[in-house]
């Protein structure tokens, strides 16, 4: 998608593709239709100068704030105007390409609602939300209590006397904080609180609290509320309006508790509702899927900048050709940057797995079937962890890869970082995460003789073949084999999800042994999801690709494959399945990979199809004209409105002239 | 160093420390009296107002760097007003902790010229530099030119009518780009160019430019300079003046050539002078030795603040006891802070190395002895490269550890890791970087026969041996021994350097065959240094550390080893010098060393002795009042100025109200 005017400077290297461009768009947009929602979409953004991203980075804080606001309604109005659906709509927003309280409204806000409220909530609720005459947002988190959401302080204390809950933050630590669109834009909060009747304490549920008026948007009375202060990163994260609220005994009407898994009735009495509180997990698996694919999308931005930049960039000789090289040429750049390219296309085929797998879920869930439950958890727990880890660490890796013009904010590198790093922390920290999955490793195996496992743990029922039998890899080429690599990432998983249970084994079974063995623990939980990774991207390749793309997915699929193997040799290695030898012989493999996609980069980044309005980046422009784009940026840096800076009379000229204590320096 | 004046929430940690923390202060400082001067400045810099970094995350980028001019001044009115001595003005802009143009001036455009200058040249810019009577910076790299210094593209052609250089900016790619301090404060440029006397060129020499007039300040005619824009973060190297320059045929005086290693003659006859050129390699070492101290001062700023809020943060809890647990109580906590923590005191140790090796070089570049100086090179090269870039990692694993909170400003954390990060790419790429140690290790394995390896390479000598005997330990235990650890890493960095010589030898020599093995040259050259920073680490506790600190620096230095070894795993299996239960041994002891390091965590962060002003983090304050401090620290917030955001009337009311096509809507 160009959006450039001038000369090609990349025309060389698309010359160089050997697949088909269209092909593989459509393929990673998700089909035919999805492509085309997202390149209108994509352009509507990019031809709105509303939309323009250009001063994000040099906005202060108000400014940004503000015109992240403006962004937000005109997005709204153009949904409006233009009648999108909600897809459309979604993408809409996806382009616009900043965190703002919208997301929450529609992200978290109607969805708890929807999934906790009952019948009559929601009709109560939906209606206003969905047409923005409220604005919600989705308070959970504490100053003191985050991954703990049981040790939660903010009480609702029912009072029969007025039928009303009270509110209340009793500590400091109970403050609400980090919840996105409180601090300054929300009307409302979904406020999960210690629910208290009868000084009776039911734990933690979920509460619906009007904070700001309707009609002038003022703070009610007794609740105290504002933004949390500037995150990392210039624009990043700080169009959002984090925020902190604090309840004085705030009085809330007792329907604002929502009330499709528990009730209090109007005397006060607390009662549990049969619906199965497994319906919620459908929600989790759309959210994680969605994860997955934004992890996709973020590394895929950083990938198309740094194998553009690469290609243009120009460093150092060699005596058989005129010129400098382009640094895309050297090894080193190469074995950096080709896996990450490999990455993103994995991690698009497993969003794209995911799809089917939420489809699942939700056809088992309205037949009451349970049984998948446990694994799909850990499983979509598992993978929003590492994808998460890996984009973040990704993305910075592509900034370091285009050397010193990585640092500037031009690049849109260190935005994409600050912006996409918090993932590794919200919708659950990623070490927590992985330490989920690795309990549910545990029990899956403690019961492997009696319950058969499912899913993407069914290799576990194999584990005696699999902890026997070593990698019979002898030559480079016995690796491009598809089953020899899966045998190889189910063996190493099975084999240190097996150790650290046989550990465990031994032992009481006390949380303190548990305790003792959580690095191993994570360590084989994080093996598991690299095998489910890599497992589901093959199986993709092997549903029905088109012909015109297939074998540039085979290189990425072998690319990734074995970068993962490389990158954890010493795991490999250690549980004996594969030799040293073998994984040399790996690493000669994946170089012939390299050599493979080299002529394919730019296109296979072309692929993901990103504007340069949505990239943001004078390094990964469309067309390559790298340094003039650079060098006409500069002149918008606000310290060059004047030519001598403001501060020089006051504090450099006295430096100068020696005149440091003379009466009109104000130092 | 405490700021704080409230209760000690941190006293209970404090209690449980084993060690004498005055004796490991006074260590880490380097000596008494370095001590007392860290301390000294440190409270100079804490108790002055006008050096405070509050509001730096707030102001947009003119006002920050006017602050930053403001501080500068500061900073060397303060030293001239207390007669501050070198050491100690260094330590004080140190403190001061912002990036900024007097970097530059003092440590690159002040030593170029007493490295490169003639005597004469030296008498006639030093004294003018010494007062700040001129702002010089360093204009090496250009948009399109950085690591290769060979192709820049400045030209400074010899004039001989007028004995005057004509500096040109022939393209856009030769636009100087990124000197610190050009962008807005320089009067003078060291500038890098392309000598060309009668039309031949002559490679790449440096000349002294004026730029700015010394009576306004304006740029002087045909220059065209500025800023370069917005970098990574919000603050972080933002109140540095990265610049451009361009010179369109501009004249300057032929003694503006720096003339030590090589004239222009008057009548345009080049010459080179016999001064030896390695000459300019001590002041090398030197500045390599700082960074390696600066990069144990940052990681051990992050980790003070992850300690500290790891031993304040309560999550989850645990049947055994009442309350949440501390989250430094999790093992995988530990696992991912406690090797940070002993890195930053191996980082120091080494650079307590680096001291005396510089001394030693500069004694033998007084006899002219040049033997070592290869070896030097190759090893200073490589821990500049390894300890920038695990330091940069490790703030942001430190900033995670911290979960949610991490991510605010407040936590000083983003500041930290964006003000860092380029560390990686300036004074060299870290790749690049390998690849010359890798390049050195070649050689001296070519060689080993004939000359004997010196220094940090003397291992090397012993290749036989370290390639055929196999690690010995057969118990946990057996790895609490310095030797063993020791032959481990010499083995290990042995056997990868001799493999792929190996495979270097069986082929022609030609450079595309090394470029293929470039991927393993490099992993060659991280394991040399790895294996210099454990042996120097265990050299430096062997000589006379002070009774009352021996045993919590051997815990440290046995957390590094095994945390190195662990993490390195595969390469220590691929040689086939350890095995996986090996390995396994070894992840026991590492966290017997955890429990050890545990009672003391928070004292051996206190020992790095950051005040809270220096440190700048809520999460990491002496007295561990995380929460008050952050939410207070939320009302300096400016979108907290007014209740009702600036923003409602404009972009908020038309959405609540269904409103946006309204004329008086704006959108
Ligand atoms: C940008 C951003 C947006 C957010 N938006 C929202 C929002 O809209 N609404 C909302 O309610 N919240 C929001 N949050 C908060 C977020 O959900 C929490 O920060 C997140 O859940 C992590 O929890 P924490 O901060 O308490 O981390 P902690 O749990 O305190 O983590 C600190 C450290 O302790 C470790 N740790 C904790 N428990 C254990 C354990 N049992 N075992 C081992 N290690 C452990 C962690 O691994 C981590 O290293 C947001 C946060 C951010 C950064
Ligand atoms: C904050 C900051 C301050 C700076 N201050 C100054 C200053 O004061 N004065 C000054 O002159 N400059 C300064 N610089 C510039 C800095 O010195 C260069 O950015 C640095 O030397 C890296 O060079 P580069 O940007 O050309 O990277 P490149 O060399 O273009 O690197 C891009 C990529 O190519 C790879 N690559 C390049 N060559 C090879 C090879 N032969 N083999 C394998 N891979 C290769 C690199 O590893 C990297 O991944 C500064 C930069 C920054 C970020």
């Amino acid at each position: 998608m160009q959006d450039g005017n001038g000369l090609d400077h990349l025309a060389g290297e698309r010359a160089m593709a050997q697949f088909d461009l269209q092909a593989m768009k459509v393929y990673l947009a998700g089909g035919q239709r999805e492509y085309e929602i997202s390149t209108k979409m994509a352009q509507l953004v990019a031809n709105d100068p509303v939309f323009s991203k250009e001063d994000r980075v040099r906005l202060a804080r108000k400014d940004l704030y503000k015109n992240s606001l403006r962004k937000a309604g005109h997005a709204w109005k153009t949904i409006l105007e233009k009648g999108l659906s909600e897809v459309e709509g979604l993408k809409l927003r996806h382009f616009v390409d900043e965190p703002t309280y919208t997301d929450l409204h529609w992200g978290m806000f109607i969805p708890a609602i929807k999934g906790q409220g009952t019948e009559e909530q929601q009709h109560k609720w939906l209606p206003l939300a969905y047409k923005m005459a409220i604005i919600g947002c989705y308070a959970q988190t504490e100053l003191g209590h985050g991954s703990n959401v049981q040790g939660l302080e903010t009480t609702a204390t029912f009072d029969p006397t007025t039928d009303e809950f009270i509110m209340h933050s009793p500590t400091v630590t109970s403050t609400k904080w980090w919840p996105g669109g409180l601090g300054k834009a929300s009307t409302h909060a979904l406020v999960y609180a210690r629910l208290i009747t009868d000084k009776k304490d039911h734990g933690i549920h979920a509460f619906i609290a009007p904070i700001r008026s309707l009609e002038d948007h003022t703070p009610l009375p007794n609740v105290t509320v504002g933004d949390i202060g500037v995150k990392f990163g210039n624009g990043g994260y700080n169009t959002m309006d984090n925020g902190f609220l604090r309840f004085d005994h705030v009085r809330i009407p007792r329907e604002n508790m929502l009330m499709r898994l528990a009730t209090v009735t109007k005397d006060g009495k607390y009662v549990r509702s049969n619906k199965p509180r497994q319906l919620g997990y459908g929600a989790m698996v759309f959210v994680r899927q969605g994860i997955v694919i934004d992890a996709s999308i973020y590394l895929s931005r950083a990938v198309t900048i740094a194998v553009r930049y690469s290609a243009v960039r120009r460093q150092f000789g060699n005596k058989d050709e005129p010129g400098e090289l382009q640094v895309i040429q050297y090894r080193t750049q190469q074995s950096r940057l080709f896996p990450l390219l490999a990455t993103a296309y994995a991690y698009r085929a497993v969003g794209f797995w995911m799809k089917s797998l939420y489809a699942d879920v939700m056809k088992r869930l309205n037949d009451n079937d349970f049984s998948t439950l446990p694994e799909v958890h850990a499983c979509t727990a598992g993978l929003k962890s590492i994808t998460t880890s890996v984009t973040a660490d990704g993305i910075e890796e592509c900034r370091k890869l285009c050397g010193g013009h990585g640092f500037l904010c031009a690049s849109g590198l260190p935005e994409l970082y600050a912006a996409y790093v918090p993932a590794c922390t919200y919708e659950g920290d990623n070490t927590i995460l992985l330490l989920q999955v690795a309990r549910f490793l545990l029990k899956t195996l403690s019961q492997v003789s009696k319950v058969r496992p499912v899913g993407t743990a069914a290799y576990l029922g194999n584990i005696k073949q699999l902890s026997t039998q070593n990698c019979k890899v002898s030559q480079g080429h016995d690796w491009l084999n598809t089953s020899v690599l899966l045998e190889a990432f189910e063996a190493r998983s099975a084999r240190q999800a097996a150790a650290v249970a046989l550990r465990l084994a031994k032992g009481s079974g006390s949380e303190a042994e548990f305790q003792e063995n959580t690095p191993e623990l994570v360590e084989s939980a994080r093996a598991h999801c690299q095998l489910i990774l890599v497992s589901k991207f093959i199986e993709q390749l092997q549903t029905g690709t088109p012909e015109g793309i297939r074998k540039q997915l085979e290189v990425l699929c072998y690319t990734y494959a074995f970068s993962q193997l490389i990158d954890n040799a010493g795991d490999f290695l250690a549980t004996g399945y594969v030799t040293g030898n073998q994984i040399a012989l790996a690493k000669e493999e994946l170089k012939h990979m390299f050599d493979k996609i080299r002529p394919n980069a730019v296109a296979l980044v072309d692929a993901f199809d990103h504007t340069d309005d949505y990239l943001g980046s004078a390094l990964g422009r469309y067309d390559g004209d790298v340094y003039t784009h650079l060098y006409k940026g500069a002149f918008k840096e606000s310290l060059n409105d004047t030519v001598v800076v403001d501060g020089y009379e006051e504090y450099l000229k006295p430096v100068l002239t020696q005149n440091l204590w003379a009466p009109h320096s104000k130092l």
